[in-house]
């Protein structure tokens, strides 16, 4: 049984290991030895056998479930709205499940974890128990396994890591080891990052598929047989750690060519009835057997693939295993007549066996398959930035589940059932989970799923916010009610808007203390703020600008913010008390005049009085200074009426029709307040751009507030915004972008490192996808740009870095969705407005990470605010830490929540690459058991990145790469089982025996 | 067992019940009771409980699978095609089976044996016994049964009698009795045709359901709900011999609005599981109860009907049962709360036995529901003559099988394995029973799939030929190679065209004398013709009409034809020689005059010398004289650009877009022939429409031979070609048509004998079907066309009566073919040609059935002409009969088929309806025992018209109606086993136990 293979936990307490039930729906532990006499057969030991004299053709019937695209997931999942789209889950597993049992050859795997939970809790026990059987034969396999298939360009490692090991840990619990998948399975992203195979490759697969990449880069694959390859996914971890096979499927992720017999296909069934009309087998088998041998052309092995499925289909499987059965017997019924073709029913992981068995040796890859291009004019690189908002909203969503794990575990059960009622984490990590898929996050769903993703984590979070509650409720000894200002961002929050006196608690999510600028909206003109000390703090109240006040709509009626900085403690929170001040100073004015320069002991920021836009940033500390100046412009997307292709801007693509953008306005409007918290340049390009630039009194990083839209679109022709930041920084065409928010990947214009690259797109073609931050360097200069969400970007000239902040678009792109990206909402009827924000930070680049790194971490973790009005009860605790003491630099608690009743699930993760920082990519060891301060760590295992395998239990697949000598697997023993040593870039998963102190 | 419940055969012989093995497949009788220890439970017994105080709706999951329309009836078997229409049979047998397993309670039914017999063949015989327990278990159940759901318009009785027969044995002999349909099931064809109740009373159904009607039937049979009533189809049989209860489903044959859940439709799946969006149970279950309790106000009972499903469905029968199984739990369970609405599974017979249980009384109807309409301006009435060549052609293919089947028994086995090879007469009968489809023989399919039943056809005749030449010559003692010639109609035949010295074989499949016209087509001009005793017999040679060459093209070069007369004994044949005479006369040679009249010792036929048309009509012997003029129009059809409705005329509609046809010309050009043997006036309207009137020298009816086409459409008018005739008799708006070419049904001008018609298409809505004659009659006189197919006609002038020969038009009719009904060819690319004949006879009324009777009979079994090249050896057997004498003339032969090695079905027909004629309408007697020649009858049992039933164990339900007397059955018992007595308008069928002689 599963629970038995996690026998190496540094405690092995029975109880323990027992104790492994799932939160997921109560669903047990499944003790496998138990409920069947059989000794399960499945995962390599139930592949079919092969010919070895043949080519081998390895059919792979499957099912594609988008887990929301042009319908909602559960829309997918009971198959309604079938007029916008044919598709229901529930009946895909109802039939195969039917059909596997109908002939024991036949194979099926599933891979989308969301659905396969909702249909599995519908079923008797009986059904569970022959699904049971299926998998314990290898005849139903588990493939990829995560909650959902993440998009690769717009999600976050930590929001990743967190979708897999809840879909893991469901087949994990459900199934026991059967239901481990050995394949990571992304046949439909739309471009591949590294960071993805970094990942796969530490949650222990063996290898992995996928069906997309650019067209290019196909051909000259399959001309050098290289369509199989060993990508090496990580330039600090220790090969082959994060080094995974990586097959490219031959027909994307669709059958071949008139071999589709799904009930959404119209290719010609078998007919194989000599007394009816049509007998047709000679046919079929004649171009089966012509396709299986160009097949094997431009591949290395006598063993092919071919993936018998596509979007949802088998929900009708009769009539695919029907036909295979049929196709299966005719084309091996030609081997007595010489044919040395063998067709059979396979799985990714028995064709993965094979290739592995062959014992060659595969091309090496150290970059990423970014961008993703199907044709010389189409280019999917506008995804990296369609729905700015829900792309925000994802990422913030994130920072505050993270938090309420947190607290779920540092105030324990009382938190779950408390004061405020019953809250929960599930909801929010259900829907963070499916918000991953490669059609939520990366905006390339329909307007009505957008916002079903969106009402999703909006119930997520009301559940968590009670559980929140609940936490703090305990933690500080107040049961005081306690408010949550979510719109904070258009300075919305009834009550310190009315509120005479409030306290507001700040959570910091980070194990490290963090400083944090609190911006309130507020009516008073001035106020008293005080720390959890009762010392009193600097603030500033200023007026609201009008562009935020455009923003807000009819939502709010602050007139004045009030600002002042928090310092929060590691996994903690602290207090701080605001009382309006009845004779206080008036709130700053505003100047009309664009100031000179604005600066802090930091940072020295010039501006254009003419035009009002920046024109030098410069840095204090280490004495540098960069020519910058940055406006907003816009690309006019393609409506697809031009004579090189018909392809128009959309969802997915990213197609100017000109390379040169049209620019907003040359000169900005301005406005500026100077104070001591705080000094701001507002700047207005147009009606529908404008910006803030602010320095807060002792940031070291330079923000940019952007609030971009309603897009017009009077003109009928679809905007793609950006800004552009011009440097005189030496860039040589290169710049750098990270992949899912961690390791750095280095670009160069118009270049692939992989092939020679014609380009066709001088812009899109150029696009590449950025999580978290971007930055261009020279041999003295790095400036990087942090971002708040996931946004494309590119370096089309010499010192120069552009992101998309916003797009609007008048026509669908044709990969399906059937919308144009034209969002608007019934607050914002006449489009959709976006705000944002981008930090610098200018540094000296051997340095530049040491401020980057824990910027970003900070700007994806956010404290969270919450208020209570009026005073405090006096016995409240204003103040608590998680942790006995602050983590290293070096080191992130990317994880920290709740396993089952007595045990936790933690991460930490090295957060700087190797060579990066002098200071920081260095090896850096915690005690796991003086780290908490509420819990005692009680015991400890370690995990793979996924959580559903015993590290020590990891025995992946070899692969040696063609052009390296054989890797040693450097293992580097802890000091002791409490004592862990994390190495650059390096995540390590523990389970955590605890009690609550 | 079934074969045990075939136990009151006059001879019980034990050999004789257990040789009931099929001739389809090989399929043997099923012995039940050695295969399951369980009692049958099927059919009535099988019934869900009701419950008594509650409205009881009866969910009917069926699938409705069109034997041939859009696809061919294989492409629908295999779901080829499915570009064209989604739809696979296969599946939804595989499907449907396996969701029936899943859940005892639920239902199936299926109708069309055609294609339910193509899967079992192809089922594993685990899978058979499967099935047989379902069918055991009343869990899947056949409805009407036969192998299609027959055409009621166009269909001739003989034709639906012998496909109803194969299907139901099939079902017999493979389920035994719960394979028999307790229900008749018409749900889709486009008005119902009285015979077709009469012919389902007959074999044995208990009820009778269908779903088009005309839509102000509709409505005044829903206010007076009368949407259940009791058909009186016989103005013959005794009561309740020919009464049908039947019942008009509730919306034409698919679901309430809202409540389809088949994978073809996009209703919403019932949504209940409350932890995912969407939530809709209490909706659904709401929207259930308005429409069930809406629908009862419209009928009588507390129980209604609604049909489940609908064209091709269930093909993934897992979304309609998972979303039914939910309804009936939800919509029950309201129950508890008060609902008095009770959901169950069923079927229609169990629906029908609640109707039977309310033990009510019934409306009484007598006529037919003939035309159908759906709209003001949508008569189905264009598909009584759409496709007339696919038509005739159905119509001499069943001449040709019934002589097949013939000679298959008068021969015995040597006919089926003989000096020809292997012939047989399955393949024929399986062409004609496809052809019986409601979208075959009707002509409302796809051009390609009239051409797959005129090619099914064609191959079952190719397989007919060989064993009738078999045949003939083992009962000639010749095995001289026999030639057939096809295409005789366009006077072609290589052979006759080329031989000096050949023989006729004329058999004729009547169990009467026939006087024949044989016209063959020569390049001599003059010949001997000698008949079996070597008498020469008049002969007359004429010269091919101009519009003959035409017609036939490039096909044939024959510049003359030789015309003789025939005389064949009863289902026997007979010889004739024909020699080339060198220095003969020259042929008839053609006056460029119209002849004031042509006229033999019968008839006398004047023509009008300016117009060359017909003029008038004598009947010598009864001297009774009409005015008779006749001409040729066209109406234009409707393109649907019109302001009371946008329906065009096509396949199934028929709308003029004028009530006045255009006529096609005012004046005929002619030319005649007169010789003793034949006198011809050739009549030219227009390049594409020209007539031979045609009066053999002893022939009592007249002949029109009519050409018409290819219509032209130059001129983007879509054209419906009529024939009128126009009389001196004083008609009063009535006249008759015949009922699936049995018996003749009343017809008036504007008028519905069971509803207030409101008229609002003078011409279409005026229009019946006339499938071998029509008459129009006053006091003294009667004339009666007899028709040599199924065609539209209708009398809207005192006097007058059309028929609709031909139709090309331009526009799809929206109902589903999308195509128009356009016809042309490789052989005529400018539009198909067609030549039929009509036949009139002009009697006194109360004798015209002695006329038309006979006359109509032997057109549509019109003898079959083989011929032999050369002399015939000498010991060659000229002349045969099959009987030891002639039936008396009210006896039609109408069924002579082999049943299985040792058995023989007969069936025999009273073809006089009562009162008709005063010498026929009389009971007649035969002696089964005396009238073969080659056959040995060694015992006899009778069966119900379908054969599958024996006639004492049918047990019909009785039904009472409103407006009558409880019916007696009254009981003619035979004279003794072997003499059997036939009353007007009675079919008998007999299973005979024969020896050959």
């Amino acid at each position: 049984m599963i629970c038995a293979s996690f026998s190496n936990m540094a405690v092995r307490s029975q109880q323990l290991a027992a104790a492994l039930l799932s939160l997921l729906g109560g669903v047990l532990c499944f003790p496998l030895g138990q409920e069947t006499k059989q000794t399960p057969t499945c995962g390599y030991e139930s592949c079919h056998a092969t010919k070895p004299n043949m080519l081998n053709v390895h059919l792979v019937p499957h099912t594609h479930d988008d887990v929301g695209w042009l319908k909602t997931v559960d829309q997918y999942y009971y198959g309604d709205r079938n007029d916008i789209q044919h598709a229901g889950v529930q009946y895909i597993l109802d039939s195969v499940v039917d059909q596997l049992l109908k002939n024991p050859d036949r194979r099926f795997i599933y891979v989308e974890t969301a659905f396969f939970y909702r249909w599995w809790k519908q079923q008797s026990s009986s059904m569970q128990q022959t699904v049971k059987q299926l998998v314990n034969q290898g005849r139903l396999e588990f493939v990829n396994g995560g909650w959902c298939m993440s998009d690769e360009a717009t999600t976050h490692y930590s929001a990743v890591i967190d979708q897999m090991t809840m879909g893991l840990r469901f087949l994990n619990e459900t199934f026991g080891p059967c239901g481990r998948p050995r394949v990571a399975w992304h046949i439909d992203p739309f471009g591949h990052a590294r960071e993805h195979a970094s990942m796969f490759a530490q949650m222990g697969y063996d290898g992995f598929f996928f069906g997309r990449l650019d067209y290019q880069d196909r051909a000259r694959r399959m001309t050098d047989r290289e369509q199989e390859l060993l990508w090496r996914a990580s330039d600090s971890l220790t090969p082959p750690m994060a080094d995974l096979f990586t097959g490219i499927l031959p027909n994307g992720y669709n059958p071949p060519e008139g071999f589709c017999w799904d009930q959404s296909c119209d290719d010609p069934p078998i007919r194989d009835d000599p007394d009816l009309e049509d007998y047709n087998v000679h046919d079929v088998v004649k171009r089966f057997l012509i396709i299986a041998n160009s097949q094997a052309t431009v591949y290395k092995t006598n063993h092919i693939i071919m993936t018998m499925g596509s979007d949802f289909q088998y929900e009708n499987a009769n009539l695919w295993y029907k036909n295979l059965d049929k196709l299966i017997h005719y084309v091996n019924g030609q081997q007595a007549n010489g044919s040395k073709v063998n067709v059979l029913y396979s799985t990714p992981s028995c064709y993965l066996q094979e290739l592995h068995r062959a014992n060659l040796t595969w091309a090496l890859k150290t970059d990423d398959f970014f961008p993703y291009a199907d044709d010389a004019h189409d280019f999917w690189t506008g995804y990296f930035t369609s729905r700015p908002a829900l792309k925000r909203y994802e990422r913030i969503s994130n920072s505050n589940l993270q938090t309420c794990n947190q607290l779920e575990i540092l105030a324990g059960p009382v938190s779950r059932k408390g004061p405020f009622g019953d809250g929960d984490s599930q909801t929010m990590k259900k829907a963070m989970a499916v918000a991953q898929h490669h059609d939520a996050v990366s905006g390339t769903e329909k307007q009505h799923v957008a916002n079903d993703y969106a009402r999703r984590l909006a119930n997520g979070w009301q559940r968590c916010q009670v559980l929140v509650s609940n936490s703090l409720s305990a933690l500080s000894g107040s049961s005081a009610k306690r408010i949550y200002c979510d719109n904070l961002n258009i300075s919305v929050c009834p009550l310190t808007e009315s509120s005479k006196k409030f306290s507001v608690n700040v959570y910091n999510p980070l194990a490290r203390p963090v400083t944090w600028p609190v911006r309130l909206p507020v009516n008073g003109t001035s106020y008293v703020v005080s720390d959890a000390e009762g010392k009193s703090v600097d603030c500033q109240v200023v007026p609201v600008s009008t562009s935020t006040r455009d923003v807000r709509r009819n939502r709010g009626f602050a007139v004045n913010e009030l600002l002042f900085q928090v310092q929060a403690p590691p996994l903690g929170f602290t207090t701080y008390s605001v009382s309006l001040l009845q004779d206080g100073p008036p709130p700053a004015s505003t100047q009309h005049r664009t100031p000179t320069a604005i600066q802090n002991k930091f940072l020295r920021v010039t501006f254009d009085p003419d035009t009002g836009l920046l024109s030098s940033l410069s840095n204090l500390e280490t004495k540098q200074t960069i020519k910058l100046t940055q406006n907003f412009y816009w690309y006019n997307a393609s409506d697809g009426n031009n004579e090189q292709s018909n392809q128009p801007s959309g969802a997915y693509i990213f197609r100017p029709n000109s390379s040169t953008p049209f620019i907003i306005s040359k000169t900005a409007k301005t406005e500026s307040i100077q104070t001591p918290v705080v000094q701001e340049v507002r700047q207005w390009f147009a009606p529908w751009v404008s910006q803030v630039v602010r320095l807060y009194g002792d940031s070291r990083a330079l923000e940019l507030e952007w609030t971009v839209g309603p897009l017009p679109i009077d003109d009928v022709l679809g905007k793609e915004v950006i800004t552009r930041l011009d440097t005189s920084i030496k860039t040589s065409e290169y710049f750098y972008t990270d992949s899912n928010g961690r390791e750095m990947l280095q670009r160069k214009k118009d270049f692939r490192p992989t092939w020679n690259l014609f380009q066709s797109e001088p812009i899109a073609g150029n696009y590449y996808p950025i999580n978290s931050r971007a930055f261009i360097k020279d041999d003295v200069d790095q400036l990087t740009v942090v971002t708040d969400r996931s946004q494309g970007g590119g370096s089309l000239q010499n010192g120069s870095l552009e992101i998309m902040l916003h797009r609007r678009l008048l026509y669908d792109d044709v990969r399906g969705v059937g919308e144009p990206l034209n969002e608007s909402s019934s607050v914002f009827p006449e489009g959709l407005v976006v705000r944002g924000r981008l930090q610098l930070s200018l540094d000296r680049p051997p340095s530049a990470a040491d401020a980057h790194r824990p910027l970003a971490q900070q700007e994806v973790l956010q404290p969270l605010l919450t208020f209570t009005d009026g005073d405090l009860h006096p016995n409240t605790r204003l103040q608590f830490s998680g942790l006995q003491a602050a983590l290293p630099p070096a080191v992130h608690l990317l994880t920290l929540t709740q396993w089952d009743k007595d045990s936790v699930l933690l991460r930490l993760e090295h957060q700087f690459q190797s060579q990066e920082s002098k200071v920081n990519s260095q090896p850096v060891t915690v005690n796991l058991q003086k780290m908490f301060s509420t819990l005692e760590v009680l015991g400890v295992s370690e995990l793979n990145l996924s959580a559903n395998q015993w590290k020590d239990d990891m025995t992946r697949f070899h692969w040696t790469p063609e052009t390296d000598e054989k890797p040693l697997l450097k293992t580097f023993p802890d000091a002791s089982v409490w004592e862990v040593t994390l190495r650059p870039m390096e995540i390590r998963t523990f389970l955590l025996r605890v009690s609550f102190r």
